[in-house]
């Protein structure tokens, strides 16, 4: 139950960091969707360790295995499963964890829950179990390109102190792609590389913000109560590894503002009302209009750090701990792929939910 | 499906501001829980128009109806149905509604999603829905409170741009419930009422921050993957009408944090790991860890307001709009028990999770 | 989560027998659909007790009251809300069986599972939970007749020993109607109505067997695997109070046939292929086959009779017991609607399942 | 969705049988339960091609590859994932079977819902699927001994018109598995080997039951209304390929009964109520009462036949077909650990819910 998510577009994973494999299930992908495989791996890759000298240097290969689903190039609406063996384990470096409590991370609350934790990198709560999201949401895109128009576009704008003030309709995936920090803007991508090697250097890490932005979503997709559009995706960002908040469209500034300046006014459109603003963030009343809906994701510093921190250890000792091993000193950059993933699962759920509803 | 909020401890609303009723079922309540009606009664009547000058002068009675689920003052353990007749409907005072879109409200988008509108109100995403939520929660509080030892206690920490710094620790309910704001804190709350009452005059609209903590949670409530605990909390708190943002401990304002600064100590506790500080904000690994788990959710001003608006018709002709009729000039007073409701909501659910994982 | 059917067509019924009302919420209905209320009654009233001597003297009214979700007519796409009231409760008929344990009736396990029992009238285990199935069926006729071209017939094709051999082909609502047995077959139907009567007369009851039939269900409604469309037709007819077993196309009688006799073949047909025989009962590996879907549904003889029955009391004593009170010596005849119902729900679930399905 | 089985011991399987591999996920099986993989592997093995001349003669090794969530010997509370290659694959036998519909195969229906199909081997509704749902149930039977005392024991009892009368307390694991019929009836099951070998050489195939009981389940599994324990089962038994029919206790035969000597009399039994009779089948109300719970599944004759048989290809010609390769000539044996899979799940999800009400 706590492994899947989405109602009609289904991901359930399974998987921890170091045992033989993580994978995924996608199921509810309609039939006949040709699936371009390389888009996958591209996706895949984004989120991938050893990208640069900014994230983890894990080296994982993550060639995407396919093992059900597609035939002959095509979805055969059943359930598509991927997996993703580990390659680069190396569990022994783990051992000086077994007996103690990382500060802010699950190693404590695994424990509480179950009883009984798998020590070596985090368990299901390790970063590498999102591998498994987006691959399922490689095939989400390719739905959403194809019978869609829907087009999904994160980018870092914020790491540490350092912003950048760019906007959706300045930022292309190429500028995205073509600088390590993924943060588009030449004003301020290089400052923000800076502080990251500088964090690395001083045994530290760095938090920050990504913005994510979805492109020609029809009008009309969600629901006014419990499963608005904004409340899926506020689930799908707070369900990953190390976030801490979300907004969509004005979201904590817009409550500075007065009703009179917030309020989007309507101009006729081509294809139905159009809005001069966008504090609403290309959603009301928990339903798409037709606008951008563009969302924050707030990620904390990494909790791992080589600096050296007080702790417990699991029989209640006071202890110290300076991590050892290979860890993303900000994880923003790796953050990305991942953010238009869970974007992008919950747009294909809100997509498919919209067919049931237009029955002419 | 789109009705329905949880997994075990479930609640499905209906009902329209302007139809006859509004109503809940809550499924999943385990049997023998003794019920206070007048505790359940008390919450709804926090959520109630007309409370003071400060919220919309709708006159609701909200007397709850008990149709099922409890017996000589016990739950069953089958669905507990409530049902809240609408008393005050002036559907008419919506006829001049019927062939415009209001600005950043859900007409537009009902009608794109439904192709339909019931013009009267607000239809499903009118705040009045939350009534049930409320409900539902009362009883959630019962079982968290007399079979854990599960508080919720939330209040309005931010007006416009008057903030309150009080923290969990300092803030009592009889505070909260003493000031017409919801806000506690004596320094800032008359402030908050005096600008709440000017924008009423300036026929605008204000929004602001309601925090929420939850004391005692035991330890390991949450899942590592999907259903963190705090997803699900951002997906309750971004279902309600007007809310656009959310976070859980640091927030926001940790991503401008460094890792040794924003990681949380630990230090050995009576009954296991305590932390020095609370940046996590209760969860870590999407489990609560046992501290207090604290949330702020962001309100938009309230869209409807008296001044003159821009906006389009039905049939995309430009129009104004001077809102008529009773509403909030900001909704946070009456948002507070609505927040509590969404916390009592997940941590009910959680708590019965739990039961299904500790089997010994 | 056990009151609630369906997925994507939801139906969560609330309410006990002898509590203020019954009623349920239908969650999933697509918008503007026009809903005929006459046509929800007379299906309440084919299920209601008092219909003939045949069935309960008990007298319900059974109105439905619409609380939300119909707009000027038309489904609005949100929750359907119908209540009940109980008028002709006798709670106090119950007292003498408060202390014992009916053989095979809820009683004794109500009291295991919950550890505490409603013990007026059987709880939620009552058939009077079934005007709230029947209630939500009514409006998935209705949209099963109006967007697509789905018709479902039952009728009583055994009670006891006397069996009828026609066919769906033979049976017609108005002569399902014209008896109060509601078995459209004259050669038998009377021998039924004697029966039951003496049953009846003896202080006894009677069981027998429901076949119920979709026409004009389109090929390709159905899943392979878990949600076989014969699979939620079997837990629906299940859930039924009193229902034993469950058969679609040749049931148990087909085990004792040969492949080369059971195999329908196909041959050309208008609209794609068609069989010559039907023991597949209109489905094939779990997904409709255009041809009509049969099945039949066993339900035991009333657990309630007058005679003197042996059995325990609450503490464990031996104890002996006479029913008093107003109940069906045979449930058959009001078990024709309740079916119909709950094969309409599944129907109307795939049916819109299947939109997500086919997205060219 | 549909690929999903149980709400809290959640079981997803995924893959085709002439694909890369089958596999499944198990999600929500408690933590530090010990696993004895001998165990899985025994009723794979059970379930498995070419273990008798009464079976198909595929040869598949079926060794479980386990993934995830168990860590040292026990599970960690988190999916555990079990791959299957399909190693014995023979794509190009089913060439001459791809421009025609199979007689009472899914082949038609599978294109008429996807408009598409893997004609490799019957996809998703072929047997080599229930691989996978007796790989989850392996580990659900280790939950239910090891945490309760349930007990899953099925047999064939009926092959043709070849019938068994042994009843559950006759029957022991070791009886079914020592005949290759699964038959544990010496009366009858050479004549059931004798009949199968018949009607293959005939080129024919035969149907049968499948008994199937649960010994040691405590009262109060279950719930009153949709989620009753039977309908649970019935969904179970019939998602099943090949399936067309479920009793509990009684069954069709019960129909025929008086309820004076349906009703099973309760007498005082040492932990509660027992009964003289087992007519309800261990279940009452939807809720077990202790007592066996007993069920029979009906399967019909296998559809692959060597026998011509006339069809039509799939532009609508007439044809006729003789099918080539290696397929059962009776499902039956092979069927017995599969239906005690479906009736483990079962078991395994409402033990886990049952804890949800309990809650002293």
């Amino acid at each position: 139950m706590t492994s899947s998510f989405g109602k009609l577009f289904r991901t359930t994973t399974f998987g921890e960091s170091h045992g033989p494999a993580v994978g995924v299930i996608v199921d509810g992908c309609p039939p006949r969707l040709p699936i371009d495989l390389a888009l996958i791996q591209r996706d895949i890759d984004r989120r991938r360790t050893g990208q640069s000298r900014l994230v983890s240097q894990r080296k994982e290969s993550d060639q995407v295995e396919l093992l059900s689903g597609v035939f002959e190039g095509q979805t055969t609406g059943t359930p598509i499963a991927m997996v993703f063996p580990n390659k680069d384990q190396r569990p022994k470096a783990y051992d000086h964890l077994k007996d103690l409590y990382r500060p802010s991370h699950a190693d404590y609350t695994y424990d509480a829950k179950y009883g009984f934790r798998d020590y070596r990198g985090g368990g299901r709560s390790s970063a590498r179990e999102t591998t498994s999201r987006v691959a399922s949401a490689a095939i989400a895109r390719q739905l959403l390109t194809q019978k869609a128009t829907i087009e999904v576009l994160g980018w870092v704008s914020q790491i540490h102190t350092i912003e950048s003030t760019m906007t959706a309709d300045e930022v292309t995936f190429d500028a995205v792609e073509a600088h390590p920090t993924r943060c588009p803007d030449p004003a301020v991508a290089p400052q923000m590389e800076a502080a990251v090697k500088q964090a690395s250097k001083d045994g530290d890490s760095l938090g920050g913000v990504v913005t994510v932005v979805a492109k020609g979503v029809p009008a009309g997709l969600g629901a006014p109560v419990f499963d608005r559009i904004e409340a899926d995706l506020a689930k799908a960002m707070l369900s990953l590894p190390a976030s801490k908040g979300f907004e969509v469209g004005s979201g904590f500034a817009g409550t500075k503002m007065k009703g009179s300046e917030h309020n989007d006014p309507f101009v006729p459109g081509e294809s139905g009302p159009q809005t001069t603003s966008n504090y609403s963030g290309g959603v009301q009343g928990g339903i798409s209009n037709g606008q951008d809906i563009v969302c924050r994701v707030a990620f904390k510093p990494t909790a791992t750090i080589a600096s050296a921190q007080q702790t417990v250890t699991t029989d209640g000792q006071t202890t110290s701990l300076a991590a050892k091993g290979r860890h993303d000193p900000c994880v923003l950059p790796r953050a990305v792929p991942v953010v238009e993933a869970m974007m992008l699962l919950v747009l294909a759920d809100h997509w498919l939910l919209q067919r049931t509803v237009n029955i002419d």
